[in-house]
């Protein structure tokens, strides 16, 4: 923080007449942001308050069409033609991966030019990293579109939010699986059949691990948890659970139970721990969050001043991508000259004073739970069942036992638990699967809120 | 803006070591902030970057018994100790109303001083003007907390959504009112019996004029859309209906129709002209502003990019304007010696590029309508109504119609309407009042969305 790095400098950086942006990348995003430069919209010179210019746009193919016409001149395949250019301020990369978008940064920030990235991967494993050297260099290094697209919670939680002890976000933060879980809730299809329509709609890829493994979920949450916490976070720190084992019958009973299920990315203070964690959950019907439908995107900040705020909006696109990253570099041309400490004091490249915040195991998470089994039709199972909660110390909150299928003598139990620690969960449905009568744990679902 | 502006200079400010802040006003919203100040919560100096210092808190009458504990000194009845001071580098002005807190605002900015400020009124009717003494004077005026309580509204118009051209502003921007409407809606009281809990509750005050009429959301619709169009408005180019005119049967209908009834407060770009509006609205159930309940606040901005943002939170208290006011401190903070520049150059003091946008009047508003009639119970009514609105080239998309209540021989129709011109509206309105069998045209509300 701003203690352990000393005053600014007094004396500003020369600010150049005209600035100079390098574009790297001109997929779905980078096209965007270059209409956006070229004269499509509100005039960035007049809102950045000076003149603003697109130099250079690095491409992996020249000769490959595009949906833009760029003036000539403007295309390269050699970063160097940014990187090394002295007259090029402002680098905007909207690559994606880590190689060699991460490689580029850095050489960018190490030249002092001013960055801004929509590389949530990069961030998320690299960012304090990132910020150290953009800090060292005196550069300006900012990430809005690394996460919720055009919602500005980025820029809401380093500035607007800043005042307050973040004591829980919870969020929606991928909008492919959003969209296979509100097509799961409202038409009961299966988890398959949702995902092949929403890779059929282009939300989802063609590999959709990522995304449905929560992988590009905790990424984000990682990043919102180094700005919430004033501390670096990695992706490993992340618990993450995927979606693909939900069934449409799990839909169902949520329902019935008075809840929605959505994937949930959540960092919370508990005990002077912080605890991150990607998973599926049930969320009472009422709650906003529940009210996310289709590829939106929602994070809930839950502030010690603020109270809970919530973001609503489209979590990514071209549209709401460029809006984040234009609205960066925006904010790099309102600043510079000026001490650039301004916008990076606050990202968690250095502990805060004090004890830093640990991360807590996952088995250490007090929360109530859905539990879904498949049990034989004998008398006494549910009583076992309760048994094992009993021991574990679990209290029951409701029971749903369904009739009897006849053709595999097997019946659906379903039960909701009051508040308990999550490895003594796990060690009931050890338990539980152990039982003669229990055919299969089929679910567990954390409840939330 | 910037070009009529010319460049900024490039001497930067002086930085004090400490920076030093005056307060004026103790009320709920001061005395959060002094505490926050004194050492509640996160230390404002770590995340500001630079030390900072409560210096002066300006009151009315020291004697009076107080919720916080002063150090000695801090207080004075005098405005001079805070604005003659040279050493007070921020001023911070929570006292509301337009006298004497404008005037201080004034004299602080013609000082030099930053000047962070809770006050809608004054920025409603005079932001443009302070605007450009700021910026003459080489400060920054910052006023997040004067819409919308904890929701980062103010700041996110300001820089992250800036890149957008702004379609619409929809807002629930006046809690108390909303806590009513909740309130008629759930428990289908009156508005008597709703505004009395409300006071009882200390939501409302006991002269409710300006949250029920609309005057408090004009003032804030007036702030946004100034920031929005980048021009400057005034409270009176606001349409305003308040809400003293819902009875319970229009919740019911509206249900009924599948609406909500909410106090909206709109801005929207028509036409190369800005319409703003407060009144009540029918707003369709399944949307995210039909489910912002109680005291609770939220905007969706429509932008060009960004798409529909919604932002929901509490929009008053102490804490929630507590965490807008620091946040704004915490900017003018890191901003200092930068060029103030940055800061102004995107409120509405002067017109964009182009031919300014015109202020629409409500004539010419393009909306469906609700229109409750009260009727005798003859054959041949409904015709009449019906032919009315033919004449006008309104077509119906819904009608019901209520049995007869045989105390008083009426019935109660109730129409709906597809989009037509208020001008129309307001002509068919008046021509139905004449036909004898229509007793009274009970209410007209618009449909929003």
């Amino acid at each position: 923080m701003a203690a352990s790095s000393g005053m600014p400098s007094e004396s500003p950086a020369v600010i150049p007449t005209v600035v100079n942006v390098g574009l790297m990348g001109l997929g779905v995003v980078g096209t965007g942001v270059a209409a956006h430069l070229l004269g499509d919209g509100p005039s960035l010179s007049d809102i950045a308050g000076r003149p603003v210019k697109l130099k250079k746009v690095l491409i992996r193919d020249i000769s490959r069409p595009r949906d833009i016409n760029l003036p000539a001149g403007l295309l390269t395949t050699n970063a160097e033609d940014i990187l090394a250019d002295p007259d090029i301020h402002i680098v905007v990369e909207v690559m994606g991966g880590t190689d060699p978008a991460e490689n580029y940064l850095r050489q960018g920030l190490a030249a002092g030019k001013h960055v801004v990235t929509a590389n949530k991967e990069v961030m998320a494993k690299s960012g304090p990293e990132l910020m150290a050297l953009a800090r060292n260099n005196g550069a300006n290094l900012l990430f809005e579109a690394s996460v919720g697209g055009g919602i500005p919670i980025v820029g809401c939680m380093m500035n607007e939010l800043a005042a307050n002890d973040i004591r829980s976000i919870r969020s929606i933060i991928n909008g492919t699986t959003n969209y296979i879980l509100t097509r799961m809730a409202h038409d009961r299809t299966s988890f398959e059949q949702a995902l092949g329509e929403a890779q059929e709609l282009g939300y989802a890829e063609a590999d959709p691990t990522n995304d449905v493994e929560g992988i590009d979920a905790a990424y984000k949450l990682t990043i919102l948890a180094s700005l919430a916490y004033r501390r670096s976070f990695e992706p490993v720190d992340v618990y993450c659970e995927g979606i693909s084992k939900l069934e449409p019958q799990d839909f169902r009973y949520a329902e019935e139970l008075g809840y929605a299920i959505k994937f949930l990315a959540i960092a919370n203070l508990d005990d002077g721990g912080v605890q991150l964690r990607v998973y599926p959950a049930l969320v009472p019907l009422e709650h906003m969050l529940a009210k996310v439908d289709g590829v939106y995107n929602a994070v809930e900040v839950d502030g010690s001043l603020c109270g809970q705020v919530l973001f609503h909006g489209m979590g990514a696109g071209r549209e709401p991508t460029t809006s984040a990253v234009v609205g960066d570099l925006i904010e790099v041309v309102r600043k510079m000259g000026s001490q650039t400490q301004a916008v990076n004091a606050q990202h968690g490249a250095e502990p805060q004073n004090g004890t830093p915040l640990t991360v807590r195991p996952i088995g250490d998470l007090q929360a109530r739970y859905y539990i879904r089994l498949d049990v034989a039709d004998s008398p006494g199972v549910l009583a076992q069942i309760a048994q094992v909660l009993g021991d574990g110390q679990i209290s029951i909150a409701a029971v749903l036992q369904r009739d009897t299928n006849p053709e595999t003598e097997s019946a659906e139990i379903v039960i909701t638990t009051h508040p308990a620690k999550e490895a003594s969960i796990q060690k009931a449905l050890q338990a539980m699967a152990g039982l003669p009568h229990v055919k299969r744990v089929s679910n567990t679902i954390r409840i939330e809120g």
